[in-house]
């Protein structure tokens, strides 16, 4: 029976999936390194703005921070608390959860590495895909907590399963990103109505979230919004990479789209959104895919 | 109006596509190189089997063959019927419909280039995708005709843009096809369970017709049903690939992936299905994706 | 018995390979569009300025020009001489050569492709490679006037067979330009001494004409010597992607390459050299290969 | 002064490198796992076989083992002495160096990265090149050891630097292999005699080591003795591509290219010399590069 929940990092996603917690439990805990944001969460949402020394004696703890070195940093920190389970939601590397795991072990508690997809709007409505790696038990255990948050909640595999997922899930949206940044750039160089094509892929075998969602959302439409910056998907894309290079194994699409990926992020303006890769092959052609 | 229709070419497409014309029109001519095909389409859905000479005659003319050559081999030996209107279901190439649409013009007839997406299922529903590229009056004459095959009917540009437009959408299908089968690979390789990876993908930005209707209906149940040949889809992205050197433009993830479509194409078994791309990463990993 | 040759087209190569034919032959015609370099060759090398159509009744009838359009622009223009040989040491293109070596058989002349290898320096001392595709026998008629501008004159198979190796070999050189410089670049990063690092590579497994002299001679040093333009490369790769194309094969790396060089030679600034191509990666990179 | 020098790991390149030793110093120590080959060679050489503690007391001592995480097994068990200089020959890590060296210092000893290329021969003729990464200082003290069995000793900077070099040297002759067995399966398939073709290619810019060497030598007579085993230029590719990604670099051609070699190694029969990176391409073209 869950008494308490924490949740740590409230950014972008993490402020708005804390929110949903206290509909379903009395003591939610909220930390946040600037703590005014934890202070504001607390009075909109109803939490409670605690030292990250309490936050972490909750029964299942959430934390979502842009890196799994991040994560470690504040584990180094802290107390473990003996039958707790953390819920990490960060877009981490599978690595870090292979060791964070027998760490918490040690302590009688649990890690579970959980990221999430769906972006803002999802964490807003509570419609999150969670992705879960680590032990089937306290997954179990969880479960009541994170499903507060999300729609779809998977548990994947072993501890850096999750993680693994997730990245295999960005770069696969990087891949496809890419693809579909060519192909109009190529069709586009040949007189074709771009909206009508991808009205036509949208409805055949060659569609995608890249073709039906961020290339008319935010391409073509030239509105490049800010929801997900590039060099986080530079990140995860590189982890991807390292996934496939610690199996030893091949894939030399996913390899080529890492190059991609971080050539636009290097040499893209700052706070450039991921869509942005579309605009390294426009410079590259000097077309725009409008 | 329309007084005459003829279909050309009954293959596993054509056959379904030719079915629905006598539903909206009286005569309705039917060709095939192998003419009991003809008579039997004839037999079973009321067309009228004829020699291609008389076939070609009718006021709308659709034609569905293997490739841009046997249409164009098949052209050049037929007359050109002043006013009448061509349009051709072939997956072809751009160039080609950039040479047939000045000829029929200087017959006083036309050429739209055509091509379908749907499969079978699709032809046999009459809800299939037209993509097409040629002279707008014409797409307006030929519209009422094509309709009653399709469910969005698309004018996307000057001829050849359809050819362009189904090329290109075949190959971002090899793009997510390929990328999506080196991530399940990496995925398995490091523990994780392919069917809930495809479920987090599937609601999640990586997704694609790959990762949703492709991977878990043709491979992952180890099926492949033989319905797109693998060489065909080499084709296609071929026909992508040359249309990229055509503009000189720069596009490595798609040039890379006809590569490894070739390769796939080049070293499958006979009567192999498109989705045996998968089986090539398989033999480099020794990983079964399932 | 060689009674006259002629040579079109005085550029850099040209004039220079030009120069050579008066130490041999009594009867040298000389061609350029801008007739006035004809004129000064004449001055300076005793050769003869003639009209084209004069200079085309030569035995043999040299060519050096951009590409292998110019060269069909010209001959369509000209009436081809019964016994003449044409050798064409243009960096063409395969198919031309198969189109034109026929046409020159009709007229009971001869056409070989013969492009060159080894810069202006080896115009200049006449050592230069010619790789040759056509009839041997015409190849065999034709050596006595080759051997006076090169050291190795190869027949290397039928008609376009030397366009084809040419284009091959500058893709080679595109391609360990390519690697070269990522390798270096990523030496760099890690506080290598590039210099150094040169060194041990050229005494090692890994060098290659990029790492012994493009690297040092242009790159290292900052030079950058306008002495064979990226456009040109370009070109080139692209002539070695359609022979991939053609035999309907799978070349991933060099596909690759020409997708990198396109990128370079599209946002190069005007009149770069070819080794500017380093510059491409060091933008990326932010990274100075020096 | 130099008294004593120690060599460790006797296989087909220590083993001829070692045997250089006796000529310029009195007291050579060797040492192998499988002792046999440690007393053969001092019966052969006049070295002394003895246990591995008491070669690690030498003032010099030089390892080649297969990889650095067998040297790092080695270290493990033995005592460093102070004042010791140890030069690791492995094709090793950057970032194992980076460990070592470190440790090495904290004992008032030295430790350098020192691989070597030049094959068996450059052993057996004192010809290798040596790249070191390490101390100056210890780098200068160890010269006159290893210029015994080398002709360039070259340091290129910090430690782990020649790991680099060595790696990044391996990946350009994989890359410069891919790319000439890419083009001459190429030129095949367009008729050309593919001696005539390197002929050509190895008197022009696109010549490399591959070209002129090991295409002539190993592959075109189908010889592919096996001198260098494949996955170990798999791994040393690898090294290359890690050496990439932690400097969160781009480097395409670097990148495909060892995702190539990879497929080449997982595929090959047992024993297989890195040459028969051709026979992929042989594979996959159905043609023969002779």
């Amino acid at each position: 029976m869950i008494q308490s929940v924490a949740f740590i990092g409230l950014g972008a996603m993490g402020y708005r999936m804390a929110a949903h917690l206290p509909k379903h439990f009395d003591t939610v805990y909220v930390w946040n390194r600037n703590f005014d944001k934890a202070k504001q969460h607390a009075t909109e949402f109803g939490t409670l703005a605690v030292e990250l020394q309490q936050a972490v004696q909750a029964d299942i703890i959430f934390s979502c921070l842009p890196t799994s070195a991040d994560v470690e940093a504040l584990i180094a920190n802290i107390d473990i608390r003996a039958g707790s389970i953390w819920v990490d939601c960060t877009s981490g590397v599978p690595s870090s959860a292979k060791q964070l795991a027998p760490l918490f072990q040690q302590h009688g508690a649990s890690y579970l590495d959980a990221p999430v997809s769906g972006q803002t709007i999802g964490a807003e409505n509570a419609t999150l895909t969670f992705m879960l790696g680590g032990d089937a038990t306290a997954f179990n255990e969880a479960f009541p907590a994170i499903q507060t948050m999300g729609k779809l909640i998977q548990h994947v595999g072993e501890s850096g399963a999750g993680f693994a997922v997730k990245a295999v899930n960005n770069m696969l949206m990087a891949v496809n990103l890419c693809a579909a940044s060519e192909g109009l750039t190529v069709l586009k160089a040949h007189g074709v109505d771009l909206h009508a094509a991808l009205d036509c892929i949208n409805a055949s075998s060659g569609k995608s979230n890249a073709t039906e969602t961020i290339l008319p959302q935010r391409v073509l439409n030239r509105s490049f919004p800010l929801t997900f910056a590039l060099p986080l998907l530079a990140k995860d894309t590189g982890i991807a990479v390292d996934l496939v290079r610690g199996a030893k194994l091949s894939a030399p699409v996913i390899s080529l789209t890492q190059s991609l990926v971080q050539i636009a992020s290097d040499t893209a303006q700052a706070n450039s959104d991921f869509s942005t890769v579309a605009k390294m092959y426009e410079s590259w052609s000097n077309i725009t895919i409008e």
